[in-house]
């Protein structure tokens, strides 16, 4: 293979790209198609070839293994995928991937990536704007839960600066507050921060899943009675079960007063930031000291694109930078080092993700971005309103994002009290989902995830993101789940 | 841009493959186009047009500013790019790449990436046999820098398992040692971590760059006499700079004896185990607890691709699992928890790495991996030939791997009397590499580094990897650089 001449490679690549064209976009909207063409680990084990062969493959067996990939890969662009917080497959978003992908660039400088470099400080002060910082500072990410780690650095950094070179060692016990419903990898962080994730203490929410501020005050005076340092408050806008909304005006109040950072996990909810109906959701949110948005959710760029974003002009740079001589090389003479952005993230080589979105955002305009976030937002209500209308669904409270979460009850349990206080009830209940998921992943007809929270039986969460998604996909998902409970 | 129709998009779609073949694929390999076209940020700001419009943009100017993004980039898989520790465009691993963007999941489970799944286990444990491990676990990572993070993370949970929960402060203060030439992502990963950038010390090297013993043990040493706790040494195969490889034997008997963590930064080096020839170079690398390496250094998968591996099976998952109950449910009718592989990890949602570096491997076979390695080694050592025979220019020591290391002289300095201890030659010698860097970039002909180290003026850095350069093209480097420095 090494030896192939290059019309060859040629020919291979167009192969590729109109295998890509035809089962990742063109066909994808199809619904007649399956979801999911689901086999068992050890049936998929079988069908794939995973060895590394000693020889090359050709062509031929190349371009099959590649359809066994699409064949057996779960179609997260399909209209009725909405198992996760991103969906849908955005064509410009694409376009903007393969062409960073064939460039083949780290954006550690401007020096291979003047470009990329450019494009990411302009997106990086957009994002700052939208959320109403008057300056400010920030990053790519390779993920949320990495954003909000970079959030729980700097807020660390910001009262313990020695902390970079001294450890923890010299601090006191430091504390986090986060709503009981934030994001896991607000703990997964503490701990590989050295704080520990006992140190993340976690507030109490309301019936919808919001912040409660009066737990929130309560839980900082108790951990300063108790000899600890509060030092930061990450809300959520937009939680990952349920969609909630933590009151952020309520909250930066707080955090003014106590002088603690407020990090705003907005990874799921920050898309609303585009709608002009819906960004009062976050509001308040120009009151924080840092916040985390995964465009690749709700706005619907391509993995991985997430952003971290601080008010802080100068944080990341005091935080992080040190002398790197054989990469940040202060002599260049064609360039400020300004641009060797590297130098004040933790990354070295990082991979450029802003192309995609940037041309994703040149092909919609911010009014066709508002339009997407807006149809979200209205399939979700549909879908609520046919929740609320439709025997044996219950809404498991009513949303503020475009989380839609709701349990399904099978008409044999109908008959039942609904109790949430009754193990028996509960556990009945509990025992639905799984089987109706196994029905759909059988089937490949839908993708839904559900889960428990806070003792209730496990739930459905529907999420809905994609904007080739219609109203008549919310109908077909209840019809399709009561088909699937049906003889329960 | 939203209503446009489907068919207009796959034709926008198809131009954009067309241009991202000829720009990208193509044209790389012509050694009469240049490296890049250089613009200084305020030049380039007035050339792209990167402000976000209300309404959307049409295809004919969309693909217009791709057009501008492959006129203004760096061409890293062009011949004459040597900059960086990564070079060239694998044309079977941009494949892969471009099938994983339109499929657009993330890797957390088998529920929404099942053969992306099967497939990662499969090259992990591929990888950890290449090593040497008789079992083991891993994850492909957004960096070395933070597979490097990994190992830190693991090494001290391994020693100290209540640092999950109780943070730092029930800690001794730890402390790591790497050589004074290791990748500055240790000092960063320690200050993220909390244990503080003082406690990573440096430990001499020999005068190829390779760690020094003997100093090694009487660091530990003077460590425990301070009260210290060593809990990690971080051995390099192939350092940033030199390329050296610290003796790995010798470090894994102190390791042992001390009841330290190894862990092999691999990054670069690690790609040395495809060839018979010179996997010797990592010999002693199974006596570590966990390696870094990363596929898009010197085996050519497109970035990112990185990977982490540690011999020990459960320690990911004894240090990073915490009850998820939205994503990694324990009910689930249709496959074992063990598929769910982001629950041992730190991050959440994770882009796929591994579809375009296992096609790859299927293209190549392990004996074109093999000879792409070899091919490296031989053109790193024509140039290293070409560097001693040639007037004005001198190596800086004789390379291990295929980072090539020289000063250039230009004429009149050449009747200086060669001094490394004359402040005065040296400021002389400083000067001379950002004069032919930018007479380099702005000819657009040949993009090489350099840096100072350990107090020795800047000098080149040549590094070779991409397997369409020749001996040809390591005789125009010479030719070049000589050129460029014929009238400083
Ligand atoms: C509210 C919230 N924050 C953070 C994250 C983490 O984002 P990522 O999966 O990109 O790490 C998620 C992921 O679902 C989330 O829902
Ligand atoms: C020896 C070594 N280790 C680790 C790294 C960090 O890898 P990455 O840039 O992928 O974070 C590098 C990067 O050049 C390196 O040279």
């Amino acid at each position: 293979m090494n030896g192939c001449h290059e019309s060859d490679i040629e020919t291979f690549l167009k192969s590729v790209f109109d295998l890509v064209l035809k089962e990742g976009v063109t066909e994808i909207n199809d619904r007649t198609k399956p979801v999911i063409n689901f086999k068992t680990p050890s049936e998929l084990k079988q069908i794939l070839d995973l060895a590394i062969p000693a020889k090359p493959a050709s062509h031929a067996q190349l371009l099959e293994y590649c359809e066994q990939v699409f064949k057996y890969s779960v179609k997260t662009g399909h209209p009725r995928f909405f198992n996760q917080l991103y969906a849908g497959l955005d064509p410009y978003g694409f376009a903007g991937q393969v062409v960073t992908d064939v460039l083949n660039t780290s954006i550690y400088t401007y020096e291979v990536a003047p470009v990329f470099v450019l494009m990411e400080k302009y997106l990086l002060d957009h994002v700052c704007h939208l959320i109403g910082y008057k300056e400010g500072d920030g990053t790519f990410s390779p993920g949320g839960s990495y954003s909000n780690m970079l959030g729980m650095n700097l807020a660390r950094f910001h009262k313990f600066p020695q902390v970079s070179k001294t450890g923890m060692r010299a601090l006191p016990r430091i504390v986090i507050f986060v709503s009981k419903h934030s994001h896991y990898s607000n703990k997964k962080n503490a701990s590989l921060l050295g704080i520990g994730s006992d140190d993340v203490i976690a507030v109490a929410t309301d019936n919808s899943g919001r912040m409660d501020c009066s737990d929130l005050k309560q839980k900082i005076e108790e951990a300063e009675i108790q000899g600890a340092t509060p030092f930061l408050v990450i809300a959520t806008c937009g939680t990952t079960v349920l969609g909630a909304f933590d009151p952020l005006e309520k909250i930066a109040d707080i955090c003014e007063d106590k002088k603690l950072w407020l990090h705003v996990d907005a990874a799921w909810g920050g898309g609303v930031l585009f709608s002009s109906k819906y960004r009062q959701l976050c509001k308040g949110i120009h009151r924080s000291d840092s916040v985390a948005w995964n465009p690749h959710k709700m706005l619907m760029a391509p993995l991985q694109c997430c952003v971290f974003v601080t008010k802080h002009s100068n944080k990341l740079v005091k935080c992080h930078s040190i002398e790197v001589p054989y990469l940040f090389q202060q002599d260049k003479t064609l360039y400020s080092s300004e641009y060797d952005i590297g130098s004040k993230v933790i990354q070295c080589g990082r991979k450029v993700d802003v192309l995609k979105l940037w041309l994703m955002m040149k092909a919609h305009g911010s009014t066709g971005l508002e339009t997407r976030i807006n149809k979200a937002f209205l399939n979700a209500q549909k879908l609520t309103k046919l929740v609320e209308v439709t025997e044996g669904f219950e809404l498991v409270c009513k949303p503020e994002c475009t989380n839609v979460c709701f349990w399904y009850i099978p008409k044999r349990l109908r008959s039942l009290k609904w109790s949430l206080d009754d193990d028996n009830f509960c556990r009945k209940m509990a025992q639905v989902p799984p089987l109706i998921k196994e029905g759909m992943t059988q089937s490949g007809s839908l993708m839904v995830g559900y889960q428990p929270l806070d003792g209730k039986p496990s739930f459905f969460r529907m999420v809905v993101i994609n904007d080739k998604v219609t109203t008549d996909d919310m109908e077909f998902v209840i019809k399709e789940i009561d088909r699937l409970g049906s003889d329960l």
